[in-house]
């Protein structure tokens, strides 16, 4: 028999066979959004909808065993990946269910400081933890995190509305987690101080870019959005497909920091490499047309964000998804940052 | 230090902690239902609420490892014993959120099966699938489901409401769960095929009374309801606490099936034991007047389930939660069934 493993087949085609074999959104009145974009959204009351998701973090996979991680990283980021991906629908986070797989021998201060984590976000956003739920288990510690945000329907911005001509632009900067990544598994390697500190809270405190995702939808500028977990070069193409649209990135634009700059010298590393393939950025990809850019920027640094990046341009299907280099215009690598590839 | 370990704390100090470190239900007008019951419920449209719940299922603890499970039984279970959780509220399963941990060496028709195992019961229910999370581990599968389900506000039923004087009923058998379980691990004893049919696909499929938790709820007949999912005597108790009573029960009245009598006979064990002190029955525990009593079980008959059961009364807190014996009346004991009590 046939028969192959979920490592062979890898995460992104698994995300898909487990869509297509339960998704079935039908014709539910109260199904705004379904199955496929970073969150599905039911109807509220009053125009409201809630925007709900899940997203585990597990040990040894998306933080280090618990010896070698403080609980207040663990519980911090597990609640902040879930708000990006509430933020990436114009949505603010209100409500959360936390589930919890637990190692007998995990300390109860290592528990207490991951709800501590929990709760400094949760604090910070009026996050509501509604209930959860709490299990053994024999192998690394999980905390899964089901978040429902509120959003108004007319606001919704999806992966799928992008057209052809718009400009492309990101929050913040890029490949600092994938940097933060890189350095914690070789704790030999000098770094400045600075740049450590900001690189390994990049990987393991990420901010969520909740005002920014909100100010954008609410100011009905945006044609698309998403947010960036798997990498800037996977997720782009993750909007492309759902939008029908090719796409053309300008490497020389992608936001890079100063200590990104620092920490690709140290690593011999590019640091646009760090920028387009690095996992975990949780800034947002926002498309809107060029006439809307100014605009948009000026938005975001009212709502407190600092950067909104024009990084490339929304073309048609057939010309695909590419990267303009100083050298040429080059074919994007389909490469994203798979849980199952190891 | 004196760093106590999760496993020396235990299950429900575990849940008790969390919800006491995170729970902060404050004065939302969204949330009907706060931390604490079997579901929290936030408000939807037109009168309408969301019954939102999760519960994982972990591989070596739920079920056996993979080789010694069908990948249906998980799949169906995990959604089963969510929906469970919704009915026990009053409400009717809508939609689903499924997060699953997964060892790479997992076989793909393992985790086909297990959508099988899911599609069933969501075919059947009309569940809509809106969405999910796959991530890697190292350790064993979970499949984590984060369940929304309807109820119309002024019909929920809470933990909370019994009343001194209440008769208890409870749904269906108790113990065959317990019984099957007890089978799993002893292959070697022989039962006759139907029993060991019986009790397995009790431990293995549960069926959810949702058609019943609706029908008693929309009768407004009851005053509290939840599910029985740790085992009666620990389910009773989460019950009183809640409602700030106490309870008598009657050993002579559970309802143990002719299967559970004869397991129990071959396996030496007295039916009552796994009736009152087994886990994973997912029968709806009910309180209403004695006056409605006739009434619920005609109204839970034309709702398609068999039996509404009654098994004790509620009493004034200070007589304690006691067992009515042939021998006497005795303090039931704190028994639960504990994911951390190994």
């Amino acid at each position: 028999m046939n028969d192959k493993s979920a490592k062979e087949i890898g995460e992104f085609a698994l995300i898909e066979r487990l869509r297509k074999k339960l998704g079935s959104v039908g014709n539910d009145a109260d199904v705004i959004v379904g199955n496929g974009d970073d969150a599905a959204i039911i109807k509220a009351a009053d125009g409201k909808c809630w925007v709900v998701t899940c997203d585990a973090q597990v040990g040894g996979m998306h933080f280090p065993s618990s010896e070698n991680v403080s609980g207040f990283a663990v519980g911090y980021k597990s609640l902040a990946v879930n708000m990006s991906d509430v933020a990436a629908m114009g949505g603010r986070p209100r409500f959360a269910l936390i589930s919890l797989g637990i190692p007998e021998e995990t300390p109860i201060s290592f528990l207490d400081e991951m709800y501590g984590g929990v709760r400094a976000l949760s604090e910070q956003y009026d996050i509501l933890v509604l209930g959860g739920n709490v299990t053994r288990t024999s192998g690394p510690l999980f905390v899964d995190v089901f978040l429902v945000g509120e959003v108004v329907e007319e606001k919704i911005l999806r992966r799928s509305g992008a057209n052809i001509g718009d400009r492309i632009l990101v929050t913040g900067h890029l490949g600092n987690a994938a940097a933060g990544l890189h350095f914690s598994s070789r704790p030999h390697i000098q770094l400045s101080e600075d740049v450590h500190a900001s690189i390994t809270r990049a990987q393991l405190k990420p901010q969520p870019c909740v005002a920014e995702g909100v100010a954008i939808s609410e100011s009905g500028l945006a044609n698309a959005m998403m947010d960036i977990s798997d990498g800037l070069a996977g997720d782009i193409r993750h909007l492309c497909e759902a939008s029908g649209v090719g796409a053309l990135l300008w490497e020389s634009e992608l936001p890079v920091s100063s200590t990104l700059l620092e920490a690709a010298s140290v690593a011999a590393k590019k640091p646009s490499e760090w920028a387009l393939y690095g996992g975990e950025d949780y800034e947002l990809l926002v498309t809107t047309p060029p006439e809307s850019v100014e605009a948009l920027q000026e938005i975001v640094r009212q709502a407190g964000g600092a950067l909104l990046t024009p990084i490339g341009e929304i073309v048609p299907s057939f010309e695909g998804i590419s990267l303009k280099r100083a050298d040429g215009i080059f074919a994007l690598e389909n490469f994203a940052w798979e849980h199952f590839s190891g």
